[in-house]
């Protein structure tokens, strides 16, 4: 590489009327070197310092990694090929004719993406699934069993099988539109191409027995999953803007006198002294003593939360000392710190420990670090670390994760919200993305995406225009990673639909009841990678029904008759065992795509299917949840508050159908990263044929369980 | 620039690992130099040789712009900043508070630009204005009376008005949205800013007397408005796909019976032996003899315009010959010549000149050149001479207009085609843009849009859902460049409705009777920049009423409580004096801005109103049409096809009001390039208080009116 910047150089010199910055032209196969099993890295030509993981900033969990089997490259090295030219580095990856791409970060409306044409770009969602979103992950998962991370802050475009090339090896029939037989607006492409506006680029390629196997890995690699505190995964509410200390109180009254789920109550604008642009001062007239206020709420088992943007206001003591670490943009006028200098995190991190975290608060709720582009700092924008305006956009979010992650573990506490924009090597930090584009079924498309991307989404619930689309979407944020009502704006609770209050109790506890299962299944994710929550594609036997439907040609509305592909994407898996069909507003019941093996209905245990599609009619109240055979369900009574989540909680082990099943029922002080230095213990619980057992596997004091009740719920 | 560059380069070296190739990051003025009356041009660092109008390839009109006044620089030149980073260059200029921005192509929603982020990227029209379009022109034209063009073939990303800076000169005022007193999602920002990806750019700075005259100084630096041959202007119908010899004739006699206007019939997918890709040869079943069907319609006074995409078919005769000139990429498996080579073009102008230009078609229309990402090449693209992706498709619209007008030039025979993509520099190119979006309101804004960027555009017909619909597109599009039905996929007629037949044939006979006063609008087009169709903005004495309206906020439908800006979009002055306000489908009437001074109903010489918003009813059944004080509208019998506009066709001149008014009538052969060598006539109608002259202009022997009759439309 050396040797060709030189040579450079000396024709930059010779031609200095010359325009193009070309370092390289000519195509070479990267050079991949092995890292851990099944993980290779490659550097093409000279990549940036900052980059994606670079920001993350967290190692890779070796120990784990190296434990992994050893896997052969998976794709021909000869087939990948790159070229740097004019500031840009090209990638091309080979792809098989049957062979599907999922990931890409948190798309809404596609799971499946090849064919789509992606510009990667952190912003808010638009309605179109375009690259430009809240988490707009590099990192793809091929059905074929591998993935590929292209570790770079940029707008990275990806054309995911849509350009066919002059060289293909595999050329596609060449039909004729005229006599109309065969001829597609798409032809096949064997190659998905990549474009980085950058002189080089880190490329990191992860092999595997399967993609969920290639997704842990990558999550690995990436830090672990995070474990969120045992409160984080209670119940949470959002109030209205400008809510004082009294309102906060009231809340949580009705909260209690409704008998309803509450571990976090989460303030939105009006605590700081002035927001949009924000102080993080807190406002003495409507907080005149927020220590106080965490602690009498604390002994009502409420965690408190803190909305928050980032973009400082000059009312505010932080304007002037952060004015020099600043951006050249304003947003909303208020001053946008540049998190990569430690000047900065220091000032930032100083004043929220004395402010916040002294006074008690929980975590925060990270608003508008993703988009839009009429709010944010335009691509010009320059910062004083010398980063442009675009690697600031894609890592944004990133920063504030870091900022926050790094003074609640000087605590060694754990803490758990939201932000609004995360990237590649978000995985473990503790943090939800969240948006306002409320589109219930898009939602849950969403939990499915951010699965393969190492990434946590919550399907908040903020209004409805009917009881029922309430109660769904209330079903729904119970069963992913934050139960929330975010009613900032729209001043709802949990009882603003009474006919189907109900039925939200209902959901809110059993998510309470299943604590132990869930904490157990983020436990997973932290020690191995596996997404807690992740679409159908990632389950063994799960049998794709990519369907491709022909459309008809109309002059105006489908001038290319273009085939439309049908997939799953309202139907998911929470952990090991438990498959989630939500229902949906006016919907008429739904169809359930059962993978192979026998399934089971996890109110019941009666046995629905095996490899079927199956019906669910909408008179069933409530969420359609399914176990596969061997499913094994740790729960415990309903609590309304973690707080009661305490030692002795007897467990109901609920065990469907009949094969051999087991589960690592996992336990730890909920609250600390103790658990990062051993302190935690995990069980192995397996059952068959009606009876089980509970073995010790990692042991510390800290187990909280007490009496084993095993409920086999499949009798026949 | 050298020293700097030599600089760097050392630089380089010493850093070899160094990942940025700044060149300079140093903030810097640009450099203007005057190079016509009003007309500057600065190099910022080192532009690309291959720009917009480099590929345009067309001489400013020296002669015309000279006579021009001259003006002072029109913004302060030490606010126009620039600097290059990473291989891009990144622009400010500065903006006044009032200050309103038009322009940036052909978008389809909104007129004007402040406030808007675009990021200029020629592609097919997807629903909402962001930059992607047909001709995403990076001219601007500000309504303190100068204009900008970016002469670059990049995507260029602007931010109109919309980042604030920390350094700004006019800091906003900062609310605090708690108090929600003041406070706005997007705070006054005074500048508009630009990055192009590229080491430099070359900027051209117009400034003029008003608007009109800054839009006509740009028409005229790219070379003057084209001037279409007469049967141009007649009534285009596109006959379905797959339509073969005797399928012509008969929707020409069915055009004949029905005594409707045609002057030009549109060949589709069909007459390719294939399509899709295409072959440029001649399907033998279907036309078997080409030459003698264009002869046989010529003597029918249709002439014959041809579909085609630019995607080589490996089935062709061209294929071979052209694969060595061609892109690494297909695009529906055709091969996609690179025709900025000398080499392409023979081959390709050498085939269409057999068998096109010979067996006597009369132009084309170009599909497909404009997008979208899925069918077109991606960025990674290379092509044989050195340009990338993004440079092709920035300009390959541009590249097929140039291509075929030199051929038709060297014919000295005027052509008048159809095209999907357009940019900087196509002013004199005699193609105008359609696309497949079909919004009948969106298409009139498209129209106003055109006029600032030196564009054409039609609001072509094709299908309908209601009668009256059907009625208003036919409206419409008679007051447009192109008066068409496009019935490819649906087979509609001008009869389709037959309730609304009368309506529909009178509109298109009206225009057929003002071609006298469009063809000399035409021709101010060519010898002054005028845009033929414009928007009010344009317009001297419009009051541009930019309405900013609040909102309500709504936790997921608008939760930034985002105001809404109104504008007119839906008239314009189709020449001089007539001003054409479309109605719609199910339209309760309509609102008419009228600008300052009097104005007549065009069909009954009334008195309409002055400087004020009328109302119009729908039981209008005529498109309403209106003229200002002084207005003359020289027309002529009505004729079905303009092969009856002969020698001594007599002339009805209708003046409206009572001011002195003038206008310039324009004639010549209608087909050749004669009178670019100055073989026209014009002649100056002046008329007042009820009698009106003609004076000589510019003589030569073609002029073909006979009679003139002078009808004084304003009684009182």
């Amino acid at each position: 590489m050396k040797q060709l910047t030189i040579i450079f150089a000396f024709f930059f010199i010779l031609n200095s009327c010359e325009q193009k910055s070309t370092i390289s032209s000519e195509t070479f196969n990267p050079d991949w070197s092995e890292t851990f099993p099944g993980i290779w890295k490659a550097t093409v030509n000279q990549p940036e310092d900052f980059n994606l993981l670079s920001v993350a900033n967290k190692a890779p969990r070796s120990e784990t990694l190296n434990k992994k089997s050893n896997q052969d490259f998976p794709i021909s090295e000869e087939e990948i090929k790159t070229f740097t030219k004019n500031g840009k580095t090209y990638l091309r990856f080979p792809l098989e004719k049957e062979e599907q791409i999922y990931g890409f970060g948190l798309n809404f409306k596609t799971v499946q993406q090849r064919g789509q044409i992606l510009r990667l770009h952190v912003d808010h969602y638009g309605g179109e699934d375009n690259g430009r979103t809240h988490a707009p992950v590099p990192f793809y998962v091929s059905s074929k069993g591998y993935g590929v991370l292209i570790n770079a802050a940029r707008y990275i475009d990806v054309y995911v099988g849509t350009g066919v090339r002059i060289d293909t090896k595999n050329p596609p029939i060449v039909y004729d539109r005229n006599a109309k037989d065969g001829w597609t607006s798409k032809p096949y492409s064997d190659n998905l191409e990549i474009v980085i506006p950058a002189d080089g680029v880190e490329l990191i390629l992860f092999a595997g027995e399967n993609m969920l196997d290639v997704v842990q890995r990558f999550n690995l690699y990436c830090g672990g999953g995070v474990l969120p505190p045992k409160w984080g995964l209670g119940f949470w509410h959002r109030t209205p803007t400008l809510y004082n200390t009294a309102d906060i109180q009231n809340e949580i009254n009705g909260f209690a006198e409704k008998d309803f789920p509450l571990d976090v109550i989460g303030l939105e604008p009006g605590w700081h002294s002035k927001s949009y642009p924000c102080t993080f001062e807190w406002d003495k007239t409507r907080f005149p003593n927020p220590a106080e206020l965490s602690k009498n709420v604390g002994e009502q088992g409420v965690h408190l939360n803190l909305w928050m943007n980032p973009y400082l206001s000059p009312d505010g003591i932080l304007y002037d000392k952060m004015l020099p670490y600043s951006g050249s943009h304003t947003v909303w006028n208020g001053i946008v710190p540049d998190y990569t200098m430690k000047e900065s995190r220091k000032i930032m991190q100083d004043h929220m420990k004395k402010y916040q975290l002294d006074t008690g608060m929980s975590g925060f709720k990270m608003d508008e670090v993703d988009g839009y582009d009429r709010w944010l700092w335009p691509d010009i924008a320059s910062f004083p670390s010398g980063l442009d305006g675009e690697q600031m956009r894609q890592t944004y979010g990133t920063q504030m994760m870091t900022l926050t992650d790094e003074i609640y573990r000087e605590k060694n506490e754990r803490t758990y919200g939201l932000i609004r924009a995360a990237n590649a090597g978000s995985v473990s930090y503790p943090y939800v993305i969240y948006n306002d584009y409320y589109n219930h079924k898009d939602f849950i498309t969403a939990l499915i995406n951010s699965g393969f991307s190492g990434l946590l989404w919550t399907p908040e619930v903020r209004a409805s225009n009917s009881e029922e689309e309430w109660l769904r979407r209330m079903q729904t944020t119970c069963f992913s990673p934050m139960a929330m009502i975010n009613a900032w704006a729209d001043g709802t609770k949990p009882w603003s639909f009474s006919t189907v209050y109900e039925q939200c109790q209902e959901v809110a506890f059993l998510r309470m009841q299943m604590l132990p299962y869930l904490y157990s299944t983020f436990a997973d994710y932290h020690f191995n990678g596996t997404p807690p929550f992740r679409g159908m594609n990632l389950e063994p036997g799960f049998e794709a029904n990519l369907e491709v439907k022909q459309t008809k040609l109309d002059g105006s509305k489908n001038p290319y008759a273009e085939a439309v592909q049908r997939e799953v994407k309202d139907q998911y898996m929470m952990g090991e065992f438990l498959m989630v069909a939500p229902l949906f507003n006016l919907d008429e019941g739904r169809k359930v795509i059962l993978p192979k093996g026998n399934w089971y209905d996890f109110y019941t245990g009666k046995f629905v299917g095996n490899g079927e599609i199956i019906q669910v009619e909408n008179g069933f109240e409530k969420i359609p949840l399914f176990v596969k055979d061997g499913g094994i369900i740790p729960m415990m009574p309903k609590i309304r508050q973690t707080i009661e989540w305490v030692k002795n909680t007897p467990l109901e082990i609920r065990v469907y159908g009949n094969t051999l099943g087991s589960f690592i029922l996992y336990d730890d002080d909920g609250k600390s990263f103790n658990f990062e230095k051993g302190e935690y213990t995990t069980k192995m619980l397996k059952a068959e044929n009606g009876s089980g057992t509970v073995e010790d596997l990692h042991d510390s004091e800290n187990w909280i369980y007490g009496d084993v009740n095993w409920n086999f719920m499949t009798k026949e």
